[in-house]
């Protein structure tokens, strides 16, 4: 089949240099791309050269950029570097473009994935001008078939004054089938979303769009930039470890059985230890609903011990990308693609009772946890969907390693720099020491299970801080908040959090 | 028709004391009970006065305690005067229970409201040994006819192992039919919660209960101890203005319409001076999907601009509340009480677009919102269901006066000294000085906004913060965390925020 079927489509096609003249200074340019996968690879680096043409010019040239979530170098990377964004949301993960940020020569507001698409369609950011979406395929009615994500797409395209598809012939033509697509509706009179289990399919398989809204047609053959997975290292292995002694406990309490567990996962190398770990659990029938498919959820799937995993895009090692693009036909049995909007949604995840499951920067020791900024200032990622799903699992856990920086690091301090999933939200945090079970308790006794789980040579340093603090301030939640930053204040001066000769 | 219709829960009546006589030592127990209204009146004051007694003979007596939200001096306050009670959620605001907090004699863990059902019902606060609950009626059935208000009535009374029931004369028995009776399922298998409208009415007027748990009737006519609302004072009446500013930009902006604005209150004066802003304004046809019922609504619906209010509660005024009393035939037209799990439920609250508007004790310069610990450390009342409307509304809103103990506190700071609501959550902020607009700015671009929304005397304290911050960490939020809670340490030495001198 040919990847442009629609034959004034095809009368679109032109260079990625030609349609990144489409797009002026000032535009707001809203992509595909989340975590690596589906987004645009032809445009990005025409907008950048295009920005530093006009820069050398002495011209300036800037755009807003949404995306789903992070990119790649070719992407994000390349945009950063040309200083080619004035803003920026609603999350990234580049380095170049983080130190852009951190150097105040880009605005970046991270926000809930769940609801950008809403707060684009409402106007919250603007007007957007060109809406630029890879695809796999164009039909012969001018649909698109998604490549290996789906993100903001639907509500992007919809809300664009003008479309730029970039098919990309190096996504399978197998994928077709994996996305469901469906648009949530407008209030008064808004609709429920008909999901009722993990794998149902809601929706169409391709996003139907506005041909005459499409300027430009590029055609690429680049394939996604995923970021390789780390072998499971000691610790890794530890904190799995863990947490899978907190999902025993939970069958053992009743709250969970060995059928049907529904995982949330964020991504990285614990949660793949963690999902290496259930390969070899009693739990089967397991299901994913949840942002990004990982490798784990590949290896789970073809160990017959997950049967469907929901999720807006993939987060693969080059090596399994590579199998995904090669296998799609047997993995859409399996792998259902969603708009962020649905997969991320309060709605079903409240309704599916599931566990969520994410990293964090730092916890204190009543269990608000800072998943964004280091030293409450420098921002590394963005809260991504951790929010979404936190906030409205039916248990939210949060996975780290004790330390970090060789030990000059705690994970938990007294008080978190930066909060983005308060003391009301995380209930269980799991370190390579145990984990804590935060749900049902006062502030107080939170404490010892946090300082449980922090790195032996920080325990006497916070349980020192708390009891100080208990006398100085006897009341529901001890503070002395001429102390509350003392670790990252001890940081800043020494580089390390813990006192010299300590 | 007589308030007790059947026969075997007649045969149950008692009195107060020997009820208490059921609740031993260490029992978990749970009532009604909503912001003053429908709380039990008889049971708190036995068992207070059976916990003094033992304690009186140096015998141990303490009862975990969960109600819907905060009750009445009758009810916590006697509870805990009597140091009745071991551990305390979801929500209280009594002074001599806060004090009893503070002081570390009680346990107190307050939660997302919308949670509380969901987590009793699996087990995170231990089993439920008795509910309390309290009833205008039992119909020939042993069915309970909500009071005013049904709160957590529903899953108190499935998960109870024995249910000792009020039936308080006091209340209107035109009450009936005012309540919608609705349970949510359990996963797998969840169905969605087919509310569309606010008005949409989707169960029974009565709870259905096991008649076998009961172990005790109880005959009260005691009032709601509701409190009464000062008169709106001036800078009530401007923050009001500011807030009905804001609502008009949003309808100049295409974002909301005068006909059928979705709106959610928190309690207290300024709410009211904002109800009472409405009555004057071109809005029409103003539907409330919130927790509780206030004054300022009944007014709007005595004026015809109200056309219904759906909440799991009544806060009235003394005044009110007997007036709600004698024309409940008339206002169940218009009012519906739900489960607080429904009144609250992110999937409702998210698809009907509303606009949530609540208190706050502080907010910082980049918009993470304080709702509970004054000075990080000492509890007010809790968070209550503000994060269930503030995660899920399509806009939230804050408002506050811009000063609290006449200019020695001010409510815009540095750092928030304890975060409830993050940077991702609060969208726009309203003081006497107008509304900062917090939406799709980065977190150096909302500084200028909550600067000029706090006092006037406290702007340059906050510029100079600002400025030193990140001429000191120039990255994406900067602070200085060696100075973040001088606000908070000023106030702890010398009384104000304010130096000496400025």
């Amino acid at each position: 089949m040919p990847r442009i079927d629609n034959a004034e489509l095809r009368g679109k096609v032109m260079s990625a240099d030609e349609a990144a003249q489409l797009i002026p200074h000032g535009a707001v340019v809203a992509t595909s791309g989340f975590t690596g996968a589906a987004y645009p690879k032809a445009l990005p680096t025409a907008i950048a050269n295009r920005a530093k043409d006009l820069h050398d010019r002495g011209e300036p040239y800037q755009i807003d950029f949404l995306t789903g979530a992070s990119t790649a170098p070719d992407c994000d990377g390349v945009l950063a570097e040309a200083d080619a964004i004035r803003l920026r949301f609603p999350y990234q993960s580049d380095p170049s473009m983080r130190q852009a940020i951190n150097e105040g020569r880009m605005g970046y507001f991270d926000t809930h994935l769940s609801h950008t698409a809403r707060q684009v369609t409402a106007g919250f950011f603007g007007k957007v001008d060109v809406a630029i979406v890879e695809a796999t395929r164009i039909d012969a009615d001018g649909n698109l078939i998604p490549s290996s994500g789906v993100g903001n797409n639907v509500e992007f395209l919809d809300a664009a004054e003008k479309i730029i598809i970039e098919v990309n012939s190096w996504q399978s033509e197998d994928l077709e089938g994996m996305a469901d697509i469906y648009r949530i509706g407008a209030a008064p009179g808004r609709q429920h979303i008909p999901i009722y289990a993990t794998g149902d399919r809601i929706g169409t398989t391709y996003i139907d769009i506005d041909v005459s809204k499409v300027v430009a047609v590029v055609e690429t053959d680049l394939p996604d930039r995923n970021a390789p997975f780390k072998p499971i290292d000691h610790v890794s292995k530890q904190i799995a470890g863990h947490f899978l002694d907190f999902l025993e406990d939970e069958v053992r309490f009743g709250r969970l059985r060995y059928d049907g567990y529904v995982m949330q996962s964020g991504v990285g190398n614990v949660p793949n230890a963690v999902m290496a770990g259930l390969l070899d659990s009693k739990f089967e029938n397991i299901q994913a609903y949840t942002e990004v498919i990982q490798d784990g959820m590949v290896d789970l799937i073809d160990a017959g011990k997950m049967s469907v995993a929901s999720a807006t895009s993939f987060s693969l090692s080059p090596e399994y990308a590579q199998k995904m693009n090669e296998e799609a036909a047997h993995y859409r049995k399996y792998i259902i693609t969603r708009p962020l909007q649905v997969s991320n949604h309060p709605e079903v995840i409240r309704r599916l009772d599931l566990i969520s499951n994410n990293g964090l920067i730092e916890a204190d020791i009543y269990g608000n946890v800072n998943s964004t900024n280091v030293s409450g200032s420098r921002i590394m990622n963005g809260i991504g969907g951790s929010g979404d799903f936190t906030r409205n699992a039916f248990t939210s856990t949060f996975i780290t390693p004790s330390v970090a920086k060789h030990g000059a690091i705690s994970a938990i301090v007294p008080f978190a720099s930066h909060i983005d999933h308060t003391e009301h939200d995380a209930m269980v945090i799991v370190s390579e020491y145990g984990y804590a079970d935060l749900r049902g308790l006062s502030p107080q006794e939170r404490v010892p299970r946090m300082i449980a789980i922090a790195h032996p040579d920080y325990r006497p340093l916070l349980q020192e801080y708390f009891d100080h603090a208990k006398a100085t301030s006897p009341q529901q939640t001890p503070h002395d908040l001429a102390r509350a930053f003392e670790f990252h204040l001890r940081l800043a001066e020494t580089g390390s959090m813990m006192p010299r000769g300590a």
